[in-house]
């Protein structure tokens, strides 16, 4: 089970909830919390947005906790935006270019789940990626191909639908290769400005995800941190596991919805698989 | 470019052709020895054939006169087939997954040369791979895929007429597609017992490939070898490039032509792309 | 907390007690069976002896679930004695040469515990290596340390008592600078044909290690394993933590004592540090 | 042999210098321009400062022109003063510890030379640094011990004098040992305010450096670069190799010579190694 976190709001060091926390992603990855779960020690990304730049990508398959240049980089870089995810490998390779977050011009792009049975069906699917953007797939992963299956659907124009599209396109062709349940799966895209995160699973028991409720619970959850008390109250944080132990301080997104956090105020929808692909 | 041998005979350990001598594989990696040449610090990787097992495989993607393991393993290991190639990327990504040789249940491949405008390609290519072998691509170079539509076209039943169908698929599709020069290419794959060499490019002036003529030229080149001085008479080396300065010791594969080493007396036959795929 | 595995005795491939079973030691790097112990996801290492040869060492900092190289390896090297360990660092870097296995000659030497205040008495320690000793220290692990102290006062004629006299300066060199208790270990090293294991800690309550006790109980453990069924009587295994579920299997080291696995009768003797360093 | 680079002046990114130009840093590294040097495959870091805050240091064992990280690191980051060092070893263990360029407190430090027959007076060198300083240590090359030791005889207070006293004690123990010339090196060290750039070797015949005479002649080299173009006048760069060919660009810094690059007037001091450490 990978873990992956999206920052929204004031510029902040990546470090502050990257390392620095007691219970920082890294922390995390280093300590699952409840016994089910195994180590988190597949490889790391984390993208980031400065400026009205491109985002940066630093992806390495140490594990998080030994990776001493990344902690330089969560040392040295202040972000508005950015996201971070530790992998578990769900069978294929242990390689940079199969670490996510994933990248394509401005979008970013993680997961935490799996496409069932994605040997079968891997064929099929890949071969629906644009051809224009077929080229620019790096990797071998089941989250890669959902990315460009999103992009072929309309990504870019269209977040929800695209992935309601592309969500809908697994399903179907998992289930004509006899896969009963094909995906499973928490999300987080953006452009840079706005983030979207998914949650689904074709058994209507997908893994978690949190958002930080309103700034107030954050600050309150790490009284000491001087940074975060300057942190504006459209900041967000949305997570796959709740950070700290700080009661109220996550809600979590239902199943089947998509949280949209955005300038002005976030929105919560239904997610619905579609066909008209 | 990349820089590749194969070695096929009496058991040798894989350090006498890959790390002792002056001329060693891994020497030419550090110093190429004509000027227009680059370095090959872009992965290595040996596999190797034990007493009728299925080939191991040891690629790294750290330069191949860094990696300590590799020199351990090669102090090691004695093999009567063995195959070793050090890259230099055209430009997919430096990871184990596309470092040659390539494996598939017996079967080794590694390649020297490149498909041209292969991200244009790539995707009508990798379509043609047989559904039930699509699952095994690891990677993502142009060597790989050459290597899944050479099984795809029948490798293992008939060597020569699957790799003619190969190139003359590749050659026919990047065509298609404007490519004038499709393919460039040196191959060496084995299924354990035979070694076939493949020299050939779109433009008939393919990169180099040279066998050892006898093994008393072999002995002769390494006087200094206790080990060499027990080869048999059918022991072969394939190069790419020659190893050491002795003249006479090897002999050129000529342009469009396929090298058998095999028990009994090697082949040196016409090499003509296919289009009956 | 390090975990290490020795094996003596009849030929086996390395990837019976390394990779396959279900509790192979690899298996237990990823699944800590007790709550309390982080991940050992910080290198690993194995040493191995053939045929009379110097030992050869393999060492990654990758985890070593993730280490392709490591299973194609120890699938295809067998060894009648081999030592692996997986790290889990107590404040070094993660490097190679602060990986286990260490070498010297024929000697290999693991370690799990640590010298505490390491940094306070490193100095100290290093400065009392032999000259001759000296350039051979690679890493910078109070383990690598503990090997080259036991080499200057004579492991390689009288390891017992060299050991004693490296725990005895540790520890003197400890208390001086104020360290209570200065030393945790369990180390086993080898010459290549007698395995010494030792369990000693200032604070008299070590880190655990265990003996398989005949092999007739191995065997019983893993009954489905043809290769095991054909091991000699005086194959042995020692560990940090027991392999299996099974009852009655194993037999703890007590407190301050060496184990000797060799050729003959098995010996286990009290331990004590000695000041005639 | 290893090559550097040191900037300081109008903040750029670090890809301007390392990344983009034909004959940039990496692009050196890659092709060595004349024939009797070998390849830079054995390690890359970069060292930069950031708005008074301490330098942060990225480091890798990959060869610079495979790592991505790198790349995306160096257009991320702008910095007003930054080393970059990519290594050939002289024997060292090729790990992240012995990378340049070093760190200690707000001091960076980069080396191109050696100590000759290091490992015979290694131990006498590493003795004599400052007990306080020595847990610092974390590599095992003779550049981080001259860093250690000029540590140790004053850097923080007076740099060039404390270089001196490095220099003539290093040479002092080489000969008690036999070594008739014991010291090659260029080093480039700075508090992140001034950059000191020494040229020395025992034997008056040292490894080049180069400085950018006047900012004019670095805007001349690269016309097509908008941000060199706002480049102050101050700016300089040193480096072990001029970077392009443009005739004037570069002046040789002389033998048994020190460069002061601060604000203000810079200087060139002759440097003669001290014996009163």
């Amino acid at each position: 089970m990978c873990r992956w976190l999206a920052y929204s709001g004031s510029p902040i060091r990546l470090e502050e909830l990257l390392v620095k926390r007691e219970r920082s992603l890294i922390d995390q990855s280093l300590h699952a919390r409840l016994g089910a779960t195994t180590t988190n020690g597949d490889g790391f990304g984390v993208g980031w947005y400065e400026q009205g730049e491109p985002p940066r990508v630093y992806r390495s398959i140490h594990p998080a906790w030994n990776d001493r240049n990344l902690r330089e980089l969560a040392a040295g870089i202040s972000s508005p935006l950015f996201f971070a995810h530790i992998r578990a490998s769900t069978g294929t390779a242990i390689q940079e270019t199969n670490t996510h977050p994933f990248r394509y011009g401005k979008w970013l792009w993680m997961h935490n789940g799996l496409i069932r049975e994605f040997s079968r069906v891997k064929r099929e699917l890949v071969l629906a990626v644009d051809d224009s953007l077929f080229p620019s797939i790096e990797g071998t992963t089941d989250s890669e191909t959902m990315f460009y299956l999103a992009l072929t659907f309309g990504l870019e124009a269209d977040p929800v639908t695209s992935v309601e599209r592309m969500v809908g396109f697994v399903e179907e062709t998992g289930k004509r290769h006899g896969v009963e349940l094909p995906i499973q799966m928490t999300i987080a895209t953006t452009d840079g400005k706005t983030v979207w995160a998914f949650r689904y699973s074709s058994e209507g028991d997908s893994r978690s995800l949190y958002f930080s409720t309103r700034m107030d619970d954050l600050k309150a959850l790490y009284p000491e941190s001087e940074e975060l008390a300057g942190l504006s109250d459209e900041t967000r944080v949305v997570v796959s596991e709740p950070l700290g132990d700080l009661p109220g301080a996550w809600n979590e997104v239902p199943e089947s919805h998509v949280g949209i956090v955005q300038p002005g105020t976030d929105e919560l929808l239904p997610f619905k698989p579609r066909q008209d692909h």
